[in-house]
């Protein structure tokens, strides 16, 4: 068994020892010996367990490593055999979701009602399912916040949304399907989760598609026009370009830096909310609206969810943020900017989490 | 498909009315059938999707809803086929727990490590493995921080956690057994977690063991002594108990009103941050510590923990509390405590949630 005492870099610890050139070399021996005891104890710090033992007690916890050691095979078994049950259910899932698409997209048309009417009288109307990816998705409250008014148009090109896992690393990769439309040339935007546990979700890191938005079209940024103040020598508004929020902000997800030491705990907090948030998303997409599009759509899936009790915390850490940025100076640029109001947008969220109140 | 219309109950509508005495019998039929369409509005919005429709786009939606309903029996199946396959490698587990509990408590012995040493110099030391459940659980950080130092001589006398599942209704059981001890009559302590989703951890409610406390051997409650007031006529100290920290709480978990309606916002957002920490420390237990228990007591599960990635907010959802409630006339009659440290306490925690900041 490795204790890990062997990748300890000690490099540069004499610079750490203050006055070192006025000690003797024993005593630089000694103190050098000391830091890397202290270092090592902390580096050891479980293994000491073992160590700090009588004999015969470390030989049972000897005897209950093999076992554990048993049983986390047994356990990696299970998990591969979970893995292999979701790919078998996920590959009878496929033909349903494939006949799903062809309705919702107007690829095929359902029985015509009476025997009279014709094929030319069926093509007259809608084609498919309008904007069914955009109300299932309005109807899941999570996801209700993140779609702005302004992204709704866009939205209405959503052809598709699958998913699927990937290994090496390990994790799951989700893929919105667009039909050509005005806003940006890409027709499938994805976004992957790698994963570091195997059992639980530990996000490692989420990475978006690089949207290639058409000129003016772009909706994670708004374009404000302030007038010039009055008397002013320049008569032409001023222009300024700033992010806003957007569904589409989805696809940008929040970026773990390198090397973890490097941020401070108030900035790795806030990662790890944004973070949070963002898994949130992506998994209410994969979990709930994929499988149960349609249901979402109605509503109905909206209904039963409204029956979930108070463990969930996942859909009630929401600040609601209704703060508009029309400051008095400032008009938006509002591009092309339909109020389209599909099914019922949720319940809205109005719950904000307060500092964790500790029941002890 | 029924829309829901007919459950509504409009009794008790005429009062709402102002002045409704000096409308006509037309002005009232008017106002009420108005009142009516807005509430049906409200109840029945979800339904109003498919009302909403072309008849040919809402003929659409139908067989898309029969679809929905083919996927919906398919994953039924997926959710019993993997609630087999769990069972199955639960049974496989077992005869390794039963060698841990034996080994664990001395009912056998691991093999000599000599030839010479007689049976009777193997029973000349501890038993078995002392406090192996308490330095399991005190190796993780969220069960560290319910621990107690007054609960650990209490923690020692564990002999073995289980879990399983329940169904009618759902969920599952964990159960604490513990050996004959000084502090309570129970030998087994249990905590059941009620269900209502079938897929996600959405908590019903959770109910635990009356614990039997020996007298003045209570760990939930403190007794303290307050000094009279100097001049008083009274010289008895007084004393007062009080309810103080202690992983034994974790038995009296927070209780769900019956009618969600009657308590008020702020109350039930505690209420559920009370219930998310309750249900944390839970599946804590089964999920992390029954299953690697001898990993967590070594202290290796704990290190592996450490390289875990951002996105696992469970663990970083409390707040330290280090207020002592000794004051200054008050000393406190802490009975029985020793001041025993077994593995290293985890790191302890120092996140504190800020009200969720949005990405956007």
């Amino acid at each position: 068994m490795s204790d890990g005492k062997d990748s300890l870099d000690l490099s540069g610890l004499g610079a750490a020892i203050p006055n070192s050139n006025e000690l003797s070399a024993e005593d630089k021996a000694n103190l050098v010996a000391s830091i890397k005891n202290t270092l090592e104890g902390l580096a050891s710090r479980h293994m000491d367990v073992l160590e700090g033992l009588d004999p015969k007690v470390r030989k049972r916890v000897e005897k209950l490593r093999e076992i554990q050691g048993q049983h986390d095979e047994l356990e990696a078994k299970f998990f591969e055999e979970r893995a292999a049950l979701e790919a078998k259910y996920q590959k009878l899932y496929e033909p349903l979701y494939s006949k799903r698409y062809e309705i919702v997209n107007g690829v095929i048309e359902v029985e015509a009602e009476s025997a009279g009417e014709t094929p030319a009288e069926q093509k007259s109307g809608e084609k498919g399912v309008p904007a069914f990816w955009l109300n299932a998705m309005k109807n899941h409250e999570i996801l209700a916040e993140e779609i702005q008014e302004r992204d709704e148009e866009a939205l209405k090109y959503l052809k598709d949304i699958k998913w699927y896992r990937i290994s090496e690393p390990k994790g799951f990769k989700l893929e919105f399907h667009f039909d050509t439309n005005p806003f940006f040339k890409n027709s499938v935007l994805t976004k992957t989760y790698h994963m570091i546990d195997e059992d639980e979700p530990i996000l490692e890191k989420a990475i978006g598609t690089d949207i290639e938005w058409y000129a003016g079209k772009c909706l994670t940024q708004k374009v404000l026009k302030k007038k010039p103040r009055k008397g002013s020598k320049n008569t032409k508004p001023i222009t300024k370009t700033e992010d806003c929020d957007s569904f589409f902000n989805f696809f940008s997800p929040p970026q773990v830096p390198d090397d973890e030491e490097e941020i401070d705990e108030d900035t790795a907090e806030q990662l790890q909310n944004q973070m949070e948030q963002d898994y949130d998303i992506g998994s209410t997409i994969r979990d709930k609206i994929i499988p149960h599009a349609v249901s979402w759509f109605t509503g109905e899936a909206a209904q039963d969810d409204d029956f979930e009790g108070l463990i969930d915390g996942d859909e009630d850490d929401y600040e609601e943020d209704e703060d508009e940025d029309d400051e008095d100076e400032e008009s938006e640029d509002d591009h092309d900017t339909k109020k389209t109001k599909g099914a019922a947008g949720g319940d809205g969220q109005q719950g904000e989490r307060p500092a964790e109140c500790k029941q002890q």
